[in-house]
């Protein structure tokens, strides 16, 4: 019973704090989850297990899926500051090390974006039925598009990330079974059996972080 | 700090309880709240606030959105037990009379689901972080077609339903800031200007749920 008063109190609380305006916020720097891929226009479909380091600019990617119809696992470590990616096969024993030339995108909402609507997903009548998330849209800089961010009121979880490009149609991440911090740092180091000093073929350069995502389903 | 423990111990209680394998779940029979409908092959995207009633078999829908680049506005009263659908324009103080001859469809989980996942819509590393939800899937049982329902493991209280046909493709509805119970019950009476005992035309007949949705918005 005290703990369900307390619970209580707690929602009046947050309901009385959320009752400014949000602002654009920073996700947690380090994460591991798992997101839906959902890219339409290329039938792309795929599920990923990823770790997030924000501090050090590393994600690691283990995602399966697909491709027109084609099944595809991969396995990629990307090493923003290094600019350096990784295409790990486990099965062969072997890693492709390819050119790196895009920005880390951290997971946050850009100061300029525009607030849309704070909303309930699921309900506020008892504990544990609903999650308090704003959504955010704005404008991709170089390509001419939008994005659609939804993230938590509280602690600034992604919950899913909308890309819209006239050329590209839809490209939709949706994230489930986040866990702040960072479940085995070693993640971030290739496997034993990656060459890290082998040359990089400079006609592979990955230079944008959805490319990177996508081309090696092909 | 007290509130902290007591949220901890919830939460821990919580992922005990749930340790179980979810059952498939009635959502509650009353509810307001908000929907959004995708409806990609008709180019139907509409925003719904909506009132239910699944004691009377009565759902009030109030919708705008577009339709092949066309805006629409409709505002329906759906009485199952008395098989009457009214489809209310307030502008011209009119009202038009249908039969409704499909089947009340509550929320809920049938009984013969799959559970495909559980899974928490954010995370579950902080307080109002996430949303522990169950991903249930099955086949519709006239049309050749499988749905895909999301409803919170506590309370079942529907997030998405997703149905699938080959002949009409995706039909994606998503809920959001849904409070238990009726705020106003004359919700479910036609307006004053209705003519309640006017006859019906029967060319009109509703006979499917979906239809009375989609229809109104030609």
């Amino acid at each position: 019973m005290k703990s369900l008063i307390s619970v209580s109190v707690c929602l009046l609380l947050a309901v009385t704090v959320v009752a400014q305006r949000p602002h654009p916020c920073k996700s947690p720097p380090l994460m591991v989850g798992g997101v839906t891929v959902m890219y339409p226009k290329g039938q792309v479909f795929a599920a990923e297990r990823f770790s997030y380091d924000a501090f050090g600019e590393r994600i690691r990617v283990r995602a399966g899926g697909v491709e027109h119809n084609k099944t595809f696992h991969v396995d990629l470590l990307m090493l923003f500051r290094e600019e350096v990616m990784y295409e790990i096969s486990h099965r062969n024993r072997t890693c492709q090390k390819k050119p790196l030339k895009a920005p880390f995108q951290a997971l946050e909402i850009p100061h300029d974006a525009t607030l849309q609507a704070q909303v309930i997903i699921g309900s506020s009548s008892g504990p544990g039925q609903g999650l308090l998330v704003n959504n955010w849209m704005g404008k991709l800089p170089a390509k001419a598009g939008d994005y659609f961010l939804t993230y938590t009121e509280f602690g600034c979880i992604p919950i899913t990330n909308l890309y819209h490009t006239t050329g590209n149609g839809y490209f939709l991440e949706s994230f489930w079974d986040i866990v702040i911090g960072i479940e085995d740092p070693q993640e971030f180091f290739p496997p034993d059996f990656c060459d890290t000093s082998a040359p990089m073929d400079d006609k592979d350069t990955v230079t944008d972080f959805f490319e990177a995502l996508l081309s090696t389903a092909n």
